[in-house]
């Protein structure tokens, strides 16, 4: 006589509760594990990239490298100087794109640079340039740069130089304007272009002595601004570093204040354009974005060209298309069309007036912070919307799409643990869980600017797009 | 025939459980609440207190006076101008004390302001005036100041001016010397002496010129520092304005960095100077502690002398002992004896070495920020101990003992619930439980300086004790 099988002492379910509910029943322990299924047609390409043998070292070397990297302020110089870039050369967010499919604030970003640059008197006169031919786009990324929203670099504007002191390897990023009525949301009023003048013949050259007068500082004071290390800090002061960069910009401040007064005068500076540039940095919220942002590729670039490794290493959209790269598929971009975020309007402004998703910043979720470290800036939720509990449940569903958490940077209420980084192709197609990010909303006029800020996911179906090229790669390699 | 009791569906239970237990046994809803006993000996005094028919509009009068106060900076200037404090008069934490009671950390202070002074050449020969009264001693809280840790003031030193501007009210606090081996923890090294030496010359002159110039100021970026919109700030960036003052001390930064480019070489000072006092207010986290200190007192004496009132207008300690105040009982201290504080140590310290709790700053929790606001700052629980949901635990338990919320200082993750306001010395007693402190520790011989940073409460007693008297005058009145 057979004995019967012994009841399970605890059993792990996922899927419907009809199975667990029963086990239940039978006052047994159950550990219930949230199931969803994969995405639609990502079946085989998964079995294929999970049978991959490179895939799992790849992934490893490709996490270890972006976790391994230091990203430090070296220099600040105009883009002609350190980006290559010639007069009527233009570079945008997100991936390439024509003038004819490029959105209203795209639009009005590169009128508004072109009449920064002398191309043009009138903003209004550009296009008819653009669409001939005669001013050339190129997306920043591939100069090793990045740019929020618009993401517009002229050769005439001043960039942070950062470098990785390891390897010198080096990323680039343009000085943030403020809010508002300003080129990166696609405006271009007189205005705008003051202020950028101001940024090219004051702001960008005081910087630059202070950044250098720093580096060169002996003292342990001195050295070269660690970016990466007020990163650390400020995710532990409210700050997820996409949309909230207010402790960033001020120990940015307290960085380089000395100096600025110290090195400014040498520079040929007064006591009252030091002052300016204090004033203006300490008055934008949103002025270390433009250095969370070349940090952020910085990290994600040491894993690019890993032959295996699934990895995403940039996230970016023009306003027109959302694009993605992954360590293992070279400089290809999977793109298709750029959402609408859902979140807060400014003044009159609604869901009709802002354009899709538009800018490099979302090279911060990419590094695991800005959406995805949204618990350790709850105050978040009163600038782009959602609810307290919903900022840390979305840090916790990053989670499950990430290979790891990130040492350094912790987020102190979820105890301490790192932040989600390193999304994973697979991981997303597996479990249909998005990348969350958040964002600025511009709008989709041209010359608007800025008209709210949300919440926003990248269009699914570019993961399966992804996979199926790691597939193909994967059965390539027999 | 009676029908039976119908089974109620839903109870609301406190104290054992063995009611609740028995009432989930049989299907029924049940909200337990946390029940504790009343201090002992307390019954009779909570029963009249409660009776008080000035009670209640008191208490609501106390705390909207509180609410309503803002403390601006409207000035920096020497102790001897602002407070009448003349030669051989010291300022100290805490209630009041005299030299033979005084703990080593407090006589080390008041040894190295009498060298500060040029009262004695050596720190060591300061003790005889002390002990034979030439020197005298009186409490900070006497003179409208309040004063971190040893909290000693002499005449010499620069004092922050806060005004609530629409009553014109003023409290004082002396500049933040950093930490470590410094006079407000107890050290008197010539290195302590020159330091304070320097923020006498320089520093708070430099303050001055600044504070004034942006309060004279009438552009939009003008006027009086407002430390209060920066609390509020601060308390969304991780900081909980007691033992975190990171993100406080970089804004106050950001108002001041302007002034004091282009106001210092005004007084007389040069960019070098302008730069050292960047660097020193940069470099020292705990800076803006000392203007959050005399924001809270400006706010709690707003409460002071309402008759009826249980609301406690300050906890300030000595070294020796812990005195409250509160708005009812006049200029009355309550005092007990200071406990250590529990927590982590600096270096090879340890509890042996730590003095008993001293300094003003518990103004900070009696003001419903410290201690009161750790679930804003997790990551504070690394420098003084405890765990993250310890942190956030200790937020919720204090409105169990305060009359009502900041709606001004909110605590984002505890979904912009107002920080627990207003400590009520019935529902102390009525609870039994203490306010939660969290504090430097100083070491307990005279110039050693600080051993380390952990929590603690006040001595259980003089709750009683005020509450006692507080009796006594709602029988007195009838």
């Amino acid at each position: 006589m057979s004995s019967p099988a012994p009841t399970p002492e605890r059993v792990t379910t996922s899927g419907i509760a009809l199975l667990s509910d029963a086990l239940v029943d039978q006052a047994v322990a159950v550990d219930r594990v949230d199931w969803r299924p994969p995405m639609p047609g990502t079946e085989a390409d998964l079995v294929t990239v999970a049978g991959d043998p490179l895939r799992r070292t790849a992934n490893a070397r490709a996490l270890e490298a972006v976790l391994g990297v230091q990203a430090t302020l070296v220099d600040v110089a105009p883009a002609s100087e350190v980006l290559g870039l010639g007069r009527g050369e233009f570079l945008h967010a997100g991936p390439p794109i024509t003038w004819d499919r490029a959105s209203g604030p795209l639009r009005g970003g590169l009128m508004a640079g072109a009449a920064f640059e002398g191309l043009v008197d009138d903003p209004e006169a550009a296009p008819a340039s653009f669409a001939d031919g005669t001013f050339t786009l190129g997306p920043c990324h591939h100069r090793g740069a990045v740019g929020p929203m618009a993401g517009v670099v002229t050769p005439s504007m001043w960039m942070f130089v950062l470098e990785d002191p390891e390897t010198g390897r080096r990323t680039y990023c343009s000085l943030n304007e403020g809010l508002g009525k300003v080129l990166r949301y696609g405006a271009y009023s007189p205005d705008v272009l003051e202020r950028l003048r101001w940024m090219a013949d004051v702001l960008g050259p005081l910087l630059r002595a202070a950044v250098r007068a720093k580096a060169a500082d002996t003292s342990p004071k001195g050295g070269a601004v660690d970016v990466t290390g007020i990163l650390t800090q400020m995710l532990q002061m409210g700050d997820e570093a996409h949309n909230r960069n207010r402790a960033g910009t001020l120990m940015l401040l307290r960085d380089l204040a000395p100096y600025l007064v110290t090195a400014g005068p040498d520079a040929g500076f007064s006591a009252d354009d030091v002052a300016a540039a204090l004033a203006f940095v300490g008055g934008n919220d949103h002025f270390f974005l433009n250095l969370a942002m070349p940090a952020c590729k910085l990290a994600l670039d040491a894993a690019r060209g890993i032959e295996g490794a699934t990895l995403v290493v940039a996230m970016a959209r023009n306003g027109t298309d959302f694009g993605i790269q992954t360590a293992g598929t070279g400089d290809e971009w999977f793109t298709g069309p750029a959402q609408v975020a859902e979140g807060l309007f400014l003044g009159d402004y609604g869901p009709d007036d802002a354009n899709p998703d538009i800018g490099d910043s979302a090279i911060t979720e990419t590094a695991g912070i800005g959406g995805f470290a949204m618990a350790t800036a709850p105050a978040i939720v009163r600038l782009v919307g959602g609810s307290v509990p919903d900022a840390l449940a979305t840090t916790r569903r990053m989670h499950e799409i990430t290979l790891g958490e990130n040492p350094r940077w912790q987020v102190p209420v979820l105890e301490f643990q790192g932040t989600p980084t390193g999304i994973d192709v697979s991981l997303v197609c597996r479990t249909g869980i998005l990348p969350q990010i958040n964002t600025g909303m511009a709008g989709k006029v041209a010359g608007v600017g800025q008209v709210g800020a949300g919440l926003v996911t990248p269009p699914a179906e570019i993961f399966p797009a992804a996979l199926a090229r790691l597939a193909e790669l994967a059965r390539a390699r027999g």
